[in-house]
């Protein structure tokens, strides 16, 4: 598949159907563009109404009339006429299409579609669209109109031909970080992300992926296969739509916490792919990541000729989540106090003022730069400031050798082993310095902004390539045959939502830890419940149709077991006032727990990456804060630990004001658990653990709702 | 003071002090770069070794022979010359100097500064500097070497030279957006950041001031300065070190919860100065402001022809905290529908497909673009996409007349008074259609998030500008003399501590909401104090040595009144164990608190910006979370209620999960009362109720500290 793929992408002949001999239109164009462009390889015309040449090029009535081995069929037909043209690809034995037409399942035409994908799975034939605007890879292929792509290592594949023209048309204008594909996949509707993600790893001349998705056809199996090839081809994704997933941010189930882009970009993190919010940093992060190595840690030397640059750069590394600064050794700062004796500030931002003096001697640069490099404390280096800048724009400070001073600082990069990235405030004009760095294959940028993100997304992927072993492997199967009673009872009775207790039989037949709760079917076995254990209790009112028991006065805490008997005649009451509809079997009754912090821990389905698993800081603060962590599911211990260190308020778990810190180990077994019980239980639609009590000696689950969905 | 200003900025005569003969040193190259280039006025070279002429100019030995009126002294001449060379440029009733020498107190050269100051006062000689890289205008004058800062409507000023040449180089390289002032104010030692901002607001030709500024050297006299002046002309500001401000999470007391980040921030923000984060973003934003009106509110269209930047534009604005997409009318719907037939999707993000098909016909922009500006649901129109691109790089589609038809579009912003601002991917390489668009006042864009950050920022200027009556006018001056005994006391114990008795006394002198607190000097008038309370009450320690009183196990809580002579000994006991340093002249009883909702209320004197409250969610969480607001002092009702509005959790305050809301009007109350308090008793440093206990019918503070100033 991969080789049949790359085939297709780098094709040495291409029919070009519904070829014109109209200027301005797609089909003549393209067939000018292919014969008098860069293009070395053969091409055919293909239009049955034809029979003079187009463009001196014979053309032929079908693609199976070409007396040659097709390696791509670019088709430009309207949409109602590509199953046939596919068929007859298929037995010209054409091994990919690409199919421009629109009117598929973006207009609402989704029959039409199924034939397509259909016909090109019977016939053996690849589609890259429809409703594509095409591709262009970096040897010699531009299907794609606009700019022409500069060749570089970088392959964009992306869900919009708007979002490829304006990354190679910046590409061209700023003459720098080119690509060895671009392409518009369209509709997705046969060849998906995922299937481009080999064949790119395994090609030569593409050392990293930028992505821009909307949304994934199979972000499942996109995950597994992202995964397996991020540590050899970084992968950078662009995800548009982030924002659109309708939060209820008043509800409080975990589906509706759960905003699907929050579940979908923890998901691809987990995958090692390295996510980006700007088109500005799709390229420079890409470029970065296909050029230099992952550092082993994240923490930043910045060294700077211009104080401003300094603290802006300082600044810019403190908003990531990622990068710190270097604490320097004080070997480091008296080394550089001693090269800089004009009063430098030799704390991390290094500023070295005074290099734009009378001496105009710029290997300081160089000098400082080893110095820094070579601090075991320093993972990175940004260089930020004037460099790049001086023979071109700056004072005239003779022949200071800016060009040679700048490639031997890019060179570090290697002779060290730590990365670094260049900021020049010229940046955006260019320069023969700048050049150097660029090609010694060190980034050479003009926004400080950007070059952190660069450094932080590095890191990013260096931290993942070291815990990669740690965490899932996507291979997360729902199914099996331990279908548990409650599940079978309530598929019988034909619900989905599990009551609560029915809930915690679940749990608890897969050893998770619930709070002791019996269900009592009348005052006096609530009075006995109550008894049994001893303290004072929770009581709620138990029913398969009531999830928010408080919202309907169905709940008294902390309650003496003597009144335990009038309390579940209240209870019952007060529900049944304000859901006459609701059958109510009884009431639930536990002891109260201890004081303990809150958690809730959830499961949803999301559409796109599949099962996944969050927990946050429970009560009211999920629903005010939404201070939650998600990752797919299976989860490892490694990732569950993870996951509550991801938490804004993870110190909360740590005891703070003399509290004691709570058992995390307990929580991360109970994720862990939890994890396995959906693993085992098909149909799980939604699970919500809410409150989960978390205490210095354990965990408990106080709440419990399961959620099955609608076909098992 | 303004036309003084006004002449030194915009000088027809000058002198060079320090004029050189020898090519390559700033006082040859000054006279050159004046002579030779566009200054229309006149130049004095000076210097007392020379007695040749310089490029043909005389020299004379001192600016006091200079046979002219001058508007400014351009010193170049070393750090111990300067304080001399000022008497005489006062002699010579010289208005300004401009001082570029560095070795002051940057270079811990403090007296020497001191002594520049003592000078240029006396000699009544405005000194902009020293360390400074100099200033250009917009009209003829480059003093600041490198490029040469193309003209435009924006003032720039700032504490580094080299942003201003980052800034100034990028708006020579993309050919627009220039500055009508671009001046380093170096170490801000004599001419401060708020003395340029009413001669830059008087000027002509000066539309909006962008700044630069790490620390300013009078914050506070900066903040009514501008407050007074942004509604005529806009401020904007990136703010350097944002993040040096070593906040310790860890502690609990508002000084150090409160890195100073955030208080100038807010402080800066309640004057109705714009903040932007990158430098990126201070030309476009500064630009928007300068041309357009600020909206009514903050409802964003987005118009594309690209389904990808439609989408990316949405996600934009979702990440901003101040817009929001407009829901579009019906009566909108239905006329995009029949302005494009093609399948758009005429919900907001707009997406105008199909315009790249056969008609070639651009005017439906401006038809679109008409239909969502009349929508009384849209307050800012955002264009994104291709538009811009066509003639020059788009397919060929005859005569589009596409920079009419940008034109028209642009127009829109003042035939319906609605700001707009165009992203085309076509940006950064730009078009006669994008030029059009400037030649509007509209600005164009390339990126999708600088464009959204422009018209966020217009909103949030438009939104201080409807509510800047409701504000506080920074004329706070602590000080009076309802001095109390409390304070007196500790003045005259040589304390700066007051104990949290005390500081209760002080609160209530001002009739701030305390829990009623008994200080019981022994286990009997504990037991008498809790009678009294007729409740279980909370227990603490009582001394002023002792502020963290849980951390010494000084506390208990929820004590039975019987219990109260036994606990009294124990709390005794166990902190003077922990603190036998400590005296303890007794132990707090209060009676305990209905639940409630925990806030914290601070106050905290800024270095750069004056005295500052904060607010609040107490306990672990404002520790963990950090969720806090800040405003300088005095706040007004409104502030405070905005202060509530601001915090994350704010919606806590609202009763969630069938809790009641708090008494909103109680806590806004409570913040400023204590701006009163603060106001009226003079040397307050800090103050800190921590917890507040917020419940439907009330408030109350439950703990207090106040820390005196070292000096009254």
């Amino acid at each position: 598949m991969t080789e049949k793929i790359a085939r297709v992408l780098e094709p040495e002949s291409i029919a070009v159907i519904g070829a014109s001999n109209t200027e301005g239109k797609r089909g003549y164009d393209t067939v000018r563009d292919l014969e008098h462009g860069e293009f070395e390889g053969d091409v055919y015309p293909v239009n049955p109404k034809y029979d003079e040449q187009i463009l001196g090029l014979d053309v032929y009535p079908s693609v199976t009339d070409v007396p040659a081995d097709l390696d791509l069929a670019f088709i430009v037909t309207p949409a109602s006429t590509i199953p046939p043209i596919l068929e007859e690809c298929g037995d010209a034995d054409v091994p990919g299409a690409v199919v421009l037409a629109s009117g598929f399942s973006e207009a609402d035409e989704a029959d039409l579609e199924r034939e397509v994908v259909e016909t090109a799975v019977d016939n053996d034939v690849y589609v890259l669209g429809p409703n594509s605007q095409g591709f262009a890879n970096g040897a010699d292929l531009n299907l794609m109109g606009g700019y022409h792509v500069p060749d570089g290592t970088v392959a964009h594949v992306t869900q919009s031909g708007d979002v490829a023209l304006m990354l190679s048309s910046e590409a061209a204008a700023t003459g720098s970080n080119g690509f060895s594909f671009n392409v518009d996949i369209g509709n997705e509707a046969n060849l998906q992300f995922h299937q481009y993600l080999p064949m790119l790893d395994a090609h030569e001349g593409t050392d990293a992926i930028a992505l821009y998705a909307e949304g994934m056809a199979d972000g499942r199996q996109f995950l597994r296969t992202a995964r397996d090839i991020v540590p050899e081809t970084p992968v950078v994704l662009l995800k548009g739509g982030r924002t659109d997933a309708g939060k209820q941010s008043a509800a409080s189930h975990t589906g509706s916490i759960a905003g699907n882009a929050d579940v979908v970009e923890a998901a691809y993190r987990q995958a090692g792919v390295v996510s980006v919010d700007s088109t500005e940093h799709v390229v420079p992060v890409a470029t970065t990541l296909a050029n230099l190595s992952p550092p082993d840690g994240n923490r930043v030397a910045v060294l700077s000729d211009s104080g401003g640059h300094a603290t802006l750069a300082a600044d810019a590394i403190a908003r990531t989540d990622e990068l710190e600064l270097a604490d320097l050794s004080s070997e480091t700062e008296t080394r550089l106090q001693e090269a800089v004796p004009v009063a430098p500030n030799v704390a991390n931002p290094v500023d070295i003022v005074g290099i734009q003096g009378d001496s105009g001697d710029l290997s300081i640069y160089h000098t400082t730069a080893e110095i820094l490099v070579e601090d075991p404390n320093v993972d990175l280096l940004l260089v930020a400031g004037t460099l790049g800048g001086y023979d071109e724009y700056g004072p005239e400070l003779g022949d200071n050798n800016e060009v040679d001073v700048a490639r031997r600082v890019a060179r570090l990069d290697e002779e060290y082993d730590t990365p670094l990235v260049v900021q020049s405030m010229y940046g955006k004009q260019g320069s023969a310095a700048l050049d150097a760095v660029e090609e010694e294959g060190v980034p050479a940028l003009g926004s400080v902004d950007t070059a952190v993100e660069c450094l932080a997304s590095l890191a990013a992927y260096g931290r993942h390539l070291r815990t990669a072993d740690e965490k899932t492997d996507f291979t997360f199967d729902r199914g099996g045959d331990q279908r548990h009673e409650v599940v079978a009872a309530a598929r019988e009775a034909g619900r989905t939502q599990l009551s609560e207790w029915e809930s915690k039989r679940l749990l608890e037949s897969h050893d998770l830890p619930v709070v002791p709760t019996e269900l009592a079917a009348s005052p006096d076995e609530a009075a006995a419940a109550a008894d049994s254990f001893d303290d004072r209790v929770a009581m709620k009112v138990a029913s398969p149709e009531i999830v928010h028991k408080t919202d309907v006065g169905g709940v008294a805490l902390d309650v003496d077991p003597v009144d335990a008997r009038a309390t579940y005649e209240e209870l019952v009451e007060t529900a049944a006032s304000h859901r006459p509809d609701a059958e109510i079997p009884g009431v639930l009754v536990s002891p109260m727990l201890d004081d303990g912090v809150e958690l809730i821990v959830g499961v949803v389905d999301d559409e796109e990456t599949g099962p996944a698993i969050m927990v946050g800081l429970g009560g009211i603060f999920v629903e005010a804060l939404e201070d939650v962590s998600f990752r797919s599911l299976p989860v490892t211990e490694f990732e569950a630990r993870e996951m509550l260190d991801d938490l804004a308020a993870s110190d909360v778990l740590d005891g703070m004001r003399g509290r004691p810190a709570v058992d995390r180990d307990a929580v991360v077994d109970l994720l862990c658990g939890v994890s396995d019980l959906v693993a085992a239980t098909p149909g799980i639609d939604e699970l919500d653990l809410n409150p989960v009590v978390a205490t210095e000696s354990g965990v408990s689950a106080v709440d419990a709702s399961v959620t099955l969905a609608d076909e098992p």
